[in-house]
């Protein structure tokens, strides 16, 4: 069976008004469309079966009578350029496509979902996400942790909510599918749909999370300022440390795009200090500087397990351990040498988006209301191959996307930068 | 036969020694990753046959011997982000990657091939180029309009060139063609490859061309002028015209992204000019003011058939136009207006590269790099599903993408403005 | 006597509760810090008595009992970066630190102070201007031209105005120069101060208008596109019309900042097409290109005087007109060339402030209330070596500042673009 | 005698050739234009005697024979922007204006002086120096820490150099004074001029110093960080380090030009954690966030003396103090909380300089190459009541220049956040 199967929470009857152009549920996307032809000139007819997923689109049936329905949206963990944007398009299209009854926007993340929350649900009306777009953080917070998930779905409950909007990484989606158990348990008919969020674009099967366009661009400021440092003292160091804790996407992106970057360190690449360090020197006769970009998840010891509140692996600051590794690697070498180190994460995370992540976000939250009315459910809303698609949530979380090491962008890196095998 | 084979000067019999992963000719991308699956939820196996395109990427069998090759890289056409960032890339992969005996720029588009250019072929250097992509424009300059084809071809023979990359739009790739023609008729082994330039990104078949985003980012500028200045008046109208001659892409994107534009004018949709003014009026009445985005191909009379020589049809200034045309209308109707018309062209066109475009472009150059030494010609590296591939360019020219009216982006654009039907 | 001396609605005689160091009417500012010294090397006692400002601060005595005042706010002429900052600090400068009973914010320009204003007069709370001065353009709006005298001081005496402020160029502070006469006519007690807004900084006495430098920012990009667009074509010139009607501030500022301006045409310095030309042939030989930077008011033949409804002077665009003189004499001379020209106005004019023009925004308008609430009135406020003063309205209009052709930073331009005479 | 007299290498005899309107020494600048008038409205006749600085500007007769003229530059201590204009334009007004016969860069700082040097000193053209201020960083290198006068007098002396230009702060003018010592000990006739470079604008009697208002620019964007970061967790609170070791201009300046900041700290206002914790308490309760602006040289310990290898006092790290310390002192009265810190300094040092720094940089190099032709020594540019002006050296380096705690802006900060006193 097709792996990528949605989940309904019940048989779509209500005729949709919208009278566009509809997507049905047999419009599908390949999963891959790479494929090896067997030698000859002609059109291809593969002989292995395709995996596929549902394209996402407006649906001709719905499941909701949109007028009744009263949706619910929540944004946990950090944050990512684009929460607002994707706010701002849930309220509107719920609004002003499917006149929804009412729009509830739950505060702090999913603690404002608990009957203790700090701040109680608000209505969310157009009028107050009119401008919000145009800001980065988050219009209605965020916060990161597990809650009670019977105390949450008793606020669904209790608000009548039709459906739930997710906007998190796979931490908070983990949270969802556990909310769907409880909802499906107490026979409830609430939608719980996911707009994934993670600025690493780390979302296995989804070639672009949003934010991370933004993310990159950002990224060009901090690495400018370590080669204006660095070349601007002997022997000098710059190291800037990038988001991507499983995967090196962003340091990578962001090195190509700079074409500045001497040195890029990734989750995905182990190292040695010796190698690394004998390359700074040879950087250093060549140029007298080096610029390094490591990912936060890179150099990290393999052994360690111990996690923070939201689950997640607790990292040591790799860029602080790397000023310092490096620092003193080539102190006994007696080189002199400046090192400026950078950690640019609040700046890139807190940007307003560039126009591509604008337009990337109104389109994806759209689609997530799409989705929750045709009663789609325990499903996020994925790109891919320019396509916006339903994935299970199930399937999007197994593991982790990561940066292919033999890949085109990562040929590039080492083409530009001249960097050697540093294992 | 699959319409999308791609010749070659000759056959590969060259050991590359890149040592790397190598993308096989075997290696194809469907043409389209989106089909009608039949009621069931097991795995396709389409009944269909599907078109498909080379995949872009290092061979392992070349056709050149690289450390004898002969590269020259000339520039048509207007300007466009990223020009600068293809020369570099394409410098550098043929230097660093191939040790390329020579690599000539020819400067000032085609008039830099004949033996009367105005100035000499320059030998270009990794040197000359490492930090030319940090700005816009050309750095071997362009030039419009035809040159004596053989005559270029004589230029080619002369410097005894292995292989041409053309950066240009349509008319200059309709001259690759040209000169391809030219060169199999004096049997010469000179392979010729695209590198499509057109920043209103209607390339058929091809998903993104080069500059596009950055053309996007740098709308939102003058849009936001055009909102502040219209909204500071009363029955203020801030009108920008953006590229796109053809194709609305440009305008449709920005627009969306911008999500203060209430109007939107492209090519590819007729408005009666009563209309628009009964909208702007309705909009006087519920927000005191307008913004409204006009392609420059919008509004054209369909009759007109004058053309510039390049061979460009020549359209009237619809921004010009519609500012005299509104303000008529307005007057006629008796009512009191303020109208500001904004044409950022230049200021989008010569804009350095957002990193999205950085990271395109770079990639972009080392794929037609690969197609050369393989001994591909008379091709373009197109982008198609997040795939670089090799596209005919006599395909590729055939007719121009079209926004599509009923797809989700325009439907994006209606339901977050509420423009009525203008027709 | 000092021709600099502030005129008062009355005495004052309510004492300040604001507990802050206040500024007395006795600190005054020299008018000129730069003299003569006579030979020796001792400390100065200059002979001739000096002009002076009186400094603006708070005063410790005011003549409006703080609780009881009621303001008023309007903004005439063409936008400029900074109006939403002024208005934000105007309001909380009269609600946070006086406790002002009311302020009025009157819309479009002094229409909307007269009874057949479109939209009527709005109360302006702290809340509503957060956040306005993030954005460009006008919060109040704007409007050009005049109104009837008569009819705006019914509408102030009606609102029992203690104060109007008037946020306008030289042409809407002749208003209030009328509004003034008018009200002492009525003998009403109504403070009316200005805050000049000219773009241009053309403003007699004042070192500094706001806007100023957030213009010559702005203008860096539409030069900078000039640049490449002309540099990418051969024999290119690229040609940018900046703002400055009678005096060229902004283009000299801009000319230098970028340094890539090799020609600068400035209201102050009439220039002839034959040497002009006969420049730009002899950079096209050293450099293939040229860069030329014209303020609007050059080049206006100085016979002409037909004038707009705001009193201002029709001048012909001289962009428009160079652009096609240049064009012709080139051909005339059978040189081969590209010119592109761009007129920013409106992407400059609506721009948010940089933080140079926030903080002296902010600070300005503070100074405005401070001199209001002591009863100054016929006044505005302007910024002398580095200290904000009062200066009556009818010296500030008496003629307009200029560029000092013999001064130092017009050399640095010669310097720098090693321009000829031209004259 | 007036103190900021100038001392001269010997009197001038050489007639300058530039032919432009000519700066005298008896045009002076007078130190405080503000005076107290006595109660009557006439012109001033000040009684006391002013203290006053010789206006800078290109001498009619000058010490050095121009062409003669050997010139040297050197940058020391910590980046900041603008340097890359400062050298850029020292290098043009020495070879374009005067014809100079040499000018030696020496790299790396005051080492680059040395026989020791680990790169020797390069000979600057004007073509080497054309683009370098589009780019932050030290063209020529940059080194903390003092190195033997004598050998640098050796060096200076071998190399026939007629003046040296000192880019650099307050303890690199230290050592300027020490080199000006050590040649009139020699007896030699060195000129040297320092370009003050201090991005905390603590020169004292200087108005402003260049990359000031560049930083202030820069520091709006880890500000809005903090402010976002802020407002989108409960009782969230973002810290951002700035610059300012002993002043806290960029802090004050940044906090007013953002009207995002609520609690500022400055090295000038201690203050008590309890207070500073209980005003964090009181924003959680009315906005639920604050952001907190503090300079580097806050809170400090005024026991320690400790120094580093430039002889500045080594100081805490104020932002990762106050971090823990606001934390701290949270959870001990139970308060959740979440706390970002920025320390944004590398990005705001390196950033290339925005057009006001631009010209500011471009005419302050012009007025030191004036200064040094005519044979001024041991003297720094300033800049006094928009005027540029010579100052000793031995003046400008007796304290450092503070923020006036009842002074306009620091009122303007106060009255835009309502922080209360915290001391």
């Amino acid at each position: 069976m097709n792996p990528f199967t949605i989940e309904r929470v019940g048989e779509p009857t209500v005729i949709s008004k919208l009278q566009i152009s509809y997507t049905a549920d047999q419009d599908v996307v390949l999963y891959n469309p790479v494929v090896k032809k067997n030698g000859t000139d002609d059109m291809i007819t593969p002989k292995t079966p395709f995996a596929y997923f549902e394209k996402a689109g407006p649906r001709e049936k719905l499941y909701f009578e949109p007028t009744q329905a009263v949706a619910g949206i929540v944004v946990c963990g950090g944050l990512c350029p684009g929460i607002n944007n994707v706010i701002k398009a849930l309220v509107q299209t719920l609004h002003y496509r499917y006149q929804a009854k009412k729009v509830f926007g739950f505060k702090y993340g999913y603690e404002g979902l608990t009957p203790n929350a700090p701040v109680q649900p608000i209505e969310l009306l157009t009028s107050h996400v009119r401008d919000i777009h145009q800001f980065g953080g988050s219009y209605l917070g965020t916060s990161r942790g597990p809650q009670s998930i019977s105390k949450m779905v008793d606020t669904l409950a209790q608000l009548e909510l039709s459906m739930l909007f997710v906007i998190g990484g796979d931490g908070s989606q983990r949270g969802a599918l556990a909310i769907v158990d409880e909802i499906k348990k107490r026979n409830l008919k609430i939608a719980v749909v996911g707009v994934p969020k993670t600025v690493d674009n780390d979302l296995l099967y989804v070639e672009k999370t949003f934010g991370f366009e933004t993310a990159v661009e950002m990224s060009q400021h901090p690495i400018r300022a370590a080669h204006e440092e660095s070349r601007s003292h002997r022997n000098g160091v710059g190291i800037v440390k990038l988001m991507g804790r499983d995967s090196g996407f962003i340091a990578l992106h962001s090195a190509v795009a700079s074409s500045d970057v001497n040195c890029l360190l990734l989750p995905e690449k182990p190292f040695s200090m010796t190698k690394l360090v004998d390359y700074l020197q040879a950087r250093f006769k060549s140029s007298g500087h080096a610029v390094v970009v490591v990912a936060e998840g890179a150099g990290q010891d393999p052994q360690n397990k111990e996690t923070d509140k939201s689950g997640n692996l607790k990292l040591k600051d790799v860029g602080v351990w790397l000023h310092e590794s490096i620092s003193k690697e080539l102190k006994g070498r007696n080189v002199e040498h400046t090192i400026k180190y950078i950690d640019p994460s609040y700046t890139i995370r807190t940007a307003p988006t560039n126009s591509y992540d604008s337009i990337f976000c109104f389109t994806l939250a759209q689609m997530a209301v799409h989705a929750a009315m045709a009663g789609k459910t325990s499903m996020i809303v994925g790109y891919v191959q320019g396509e916006f698609v339903h994935i299970p949530i199930c399937k999007a979380i197994e593991k982790r996307k990561v940066v292919d090491i033999n890949g085109i962008l990562y040929q590039t890196f080492l083409d530009g930068s001249g960097m050697p095998e540093l294992a």
